[in-house]
């Protein structure tokens, strides 16, 4: 898809009102970008918008006068040589790479993602692979695979307690959601956190106990250097023998040679993994013919550009006229 | 297991009051027995309690002296030679086999198991299919087989709009909850029924209508010369192209030579099936290797032991009380 079809130039309006464009700094295949494009033009009529990756549709150097970046998933060093850039708005919810890219200015705004439709998209997928571990779907699966008829034994909701990692918007929508389905929940975040209905906890201490209590671990964190490589063998092995694990963060908050070893000895009974050290997850990996794993292609919550394009939309306006923008990053805290 | 540890012998006390014990015509295994024997004698303290599969163990024909029968899933006859029989309790919610049961005497009250454990179940399973569909977790277990790393299109509940048919106490939990989960959803009963939030229909136009509405139809109803092979060519064909199918009720509400024709022309994209024709399903069924189709063990919802024998003991006690019974079977409708 060229760019011309799309973009307006940044002409007298914008700079004529100190707004220099918005630079697309996203690394998105043709279809992402026909369904992301048309969504940015409707939200933000008469902005520039230049696609980073097509300079040849430039009609000069518009990283020169871009004050805005919409960023999803950029390579680091991507919004160097941007010198009156002032936010960088990401698509995406996880913005550990930005966090990483030593090339942005410390001045720079940044922005997380936080979309309510991705947030339910994200509870869907986490109340899905609760049911099935909850309700043995995961077994009947391989039964399936056997011909094998047995229905295996049935408990409720209220006997099988769960535990959320991470207590950010994702995670409460999620706890809330599973509180509401019956489920004893019980929460961890790195600050002490109220949530009406959930046992909630924090601090390494508070992690042991909530380990110890639930039979199914659903990890929501953000990745930062103290989340990073959080699931361990030792702390698999605080779980009920037979317990089930979903991760729906990041790859690298699980040491995946423990997670393989905790599965043969069956201390984890089944994982849903939809992140991996390494993705797309490589054909030669252990995952993929695991009985005792699900693997989705990391799909648990898609930003959805009609509701995010109008979420960045409202964020670039709050910033342009000395508004507070919505979900800074905390570049202490690193999300 | 031996009778002896568990029945109470049904001499003065029951005899005394016009009590003549409860005949239990149960085909349940030896497992089924062990959890279900306890539940039952907690819940009916002081009853006899006679296991018609046991006949050594009887003092008497106990037959003869029964007032109760407490069944599950009877052989047709199991309950003739019962001259006192007044109340036949179901265990299961689903009794079209007693209702075909010419044997059993026309004065004889039957009451279903209407136990809100066992709707939970079933909204739960309901749900996960749901979720399963919705979110394209059918096509990634596929995917995974292939080793093939692609997230699908994702759409929000609200645009996939799910249809139940059947609007008793199962039906009406699932579509509460499925509201509740964002979907719009349609009802259809055989007569008229409210239900806030979900769009309710009846009769032959209302299915017609129904069907050409949702994209996920969930099967509730009950089996009655009415329901029989319901879902065959034509109504299937009233799906939109590649509607999802979830039969939670009976086998023989779905005509499987039609449903895996719809399968084949992808009429129907993939079916949730926890009921057949023939359960166990035959070894050699063409549902169980389908890669459109999941396969159940009649498992979408158990009775609970602990919370159905306390809902039977208190049918008893109001039957034998003259106070109404709970659910008992309308012969006319079959349910």
């Amino acid at each position: 898809m060229s760019l011309e079809a799309h973009a307006r130039p940044a002409t007298d309006q914008g700079q004529g009102q100190g707004q220099g464009g918005i630079l697309l700094a996203c690394r998105f295949d043709a279809a992402e970008w026909a369904r992301w494009m048309p969504a940015l033009q409707a939200a933000l009529p008469g902005e520039a918008l230049w696609r980073l990756d097509r300079p040849q549709d430039w009609p000069f150097d518009v990283r020169q006068q871009a004050d805005v970046a919409i960023v999803a998933n950029p390579l680091p060093g991507a919004l160097v040589d941007c010198p009156r850039l002032g936010l960088v708005q990401s698509l995406w919810a996880g913005v550990e790479r930005l966090m990483a890219d030593d090339s942005l200015p410390e001045g720079v705004t940044l922005a997380r993602m936080v979309d309510p439709v991705m947030n339910q998209a994200m509870a869907e997928t986490a109340h899905w692979a609760v049911l099935g571990l909850h309700r043995r779907m995961f077994d009947y699966a391989r039964q399936q695979q056997a011909r094998h008829w047995a229905a295996q034994p049935q408990r409720r909701a209220d006997e099988v307690p769960v535990g959320v990692l991470g207590l950010g918007e994702m995670g409460r929508t999620t706890a809330r959601r599973l509180q509401q389905a019956g489920h004893p929940v019980l929460g961890w975040s790195r600050r002490p956190c109220e949530l009406p209905g959930v046992h909630t906890c924090h601090g390494a201490a508070g992690l042991d106990r909530l380990l110890a209590s639930v039979e199914i671990l659903i990890n929501l964190l953000p990745l930062t250097p103290d989340t990073h490589h959080l699931l361990d063998a030792a702390r698999l092995d605080r779980l009920p023998r037979g317990a089930g694990l979903v991760n729906l963060a990041r790859g690298a908050h699980v040491v995946e040679a423990d997670l393989l070893a905790a599965l043969a000895r069956g201390q984890i009974g089944h994982a849903v993994l939809d992140v991996f050290a390494t993705e797309p997850l490589p054909a030669e990996h252990a995952f993929w013919q695991h009985p005792q794993v699900t693997v989705l292609p990391h799909a648990a919550a898609q930003t959805d550009p009609r509701s995010a394009a109008r979420l960045a939309a409202d964020n670039i306006r709050a910033w342009r006229q000395g508004r507070p923008v919505m979900h800074p990053v905390d570049r202490q805290a690193g999300y």
